[in-house]
């Protein structure tokens, strides 16, 4: 089967279309794991990072836009497996001292997928030359970091003893 | 519907089985992502970190033996999703100059997956007090993060250049 060869441009164009579907995902995930959150601290952080999310939405449509495409999704199986083994958490530990342990673990596994993703297309994007996109991606980037380290400190701070002691 | 209530070491005992799972999906899943690997010192370091995920699936064996509970895994749809994600590279980019960027992307999504798993698992095997288990889970999740940060430099060195120049 011939194939045009395909690349780096065509690959960013692709992971874009992934990370923005998983954005979208993460943004009907974020109020349904705030509702679920039984510790205030956890709840306020996720509604948080859902208002965040809406700005990092805003961004790859502004790289969308730089490379002359229409945003646009495209299934991103990592991120319905992650958001899934968050929704079964929700479910299996409803109403147990554990769930807020388990979902800021589902969290962290999110946070954790879009740090790689966002890492990967900053370093395209500067491999493309492309403009101001480095920067954008960077901006996000440095969210998902301070986000990660945000849920690893309010883990620290009550929910895993709340979860061995209950 | 009444549940018994789940606390910190079941979550635990959950999430062990989630990464043996994706242990040995990944262990399955790297020696093709060497085969398709075009550049050479990719190929190696999805080859060296083969090796490591073996001593990594041991780890986790004692681990479930302090907690006296069978090695066993539990479906984890994350990297099922990942590692989906990864085989739709493999054959969408075949023989195209972005292969191994892409191949190179889909590895740090599964680094970044098996980061967040063994720092959470490592925070709760304080929390619960285990003997062993948090030395024997950091000694994983410090290859994982240098496994990482190696694909990172593989990716400035050559790889992403070569994507866009080909």
């Amino acid at each position: 089967m011939a194939k045009e060869p395909k690349k780096l441009d065509e690959l960013f164009h692709d992971t874009l279309k992934d990370i923005y579907f998983a954005e979208k995902k993460i943004l009907s995930t974020l109020p349904k794991m705030a509702k679920a959150a039984q510790n205030e601290e956890l709840k306020a952080a996720f509604e948080k990072h859902r208002g965040e999310t809406e700005g990092q939405v805003e961004r790859l449509e502004k790289v969308f836009a730089i490379i002359e495409k229409k945003p646009q999704g495209k299934t991103c199986a990592a991120i319905v497996g992650i958001t899934d083994e968050g929704a079964e958490i929700m479910e299996e530990y409803k109403g147990s001292p554990a769930l807020d342990a388990g979902l800021l673990a589902a969290a962290q596994a999110v946070e954790h997928y879009e740090i790689s993703r966002y890492g990967t297309l900053k370093a395209w994007a500067e491999e493309l030359g492309l403009h101001d996109s480095p920067e954008l991606l960077q901006e996000t980037l440095d969210e998902e970091k301070t986000t990660d380290e945000a849920l690893t400190e309010i883990a620290k701070s009550a929910i895993n003893q709340r979860a061995e002691a209950a």
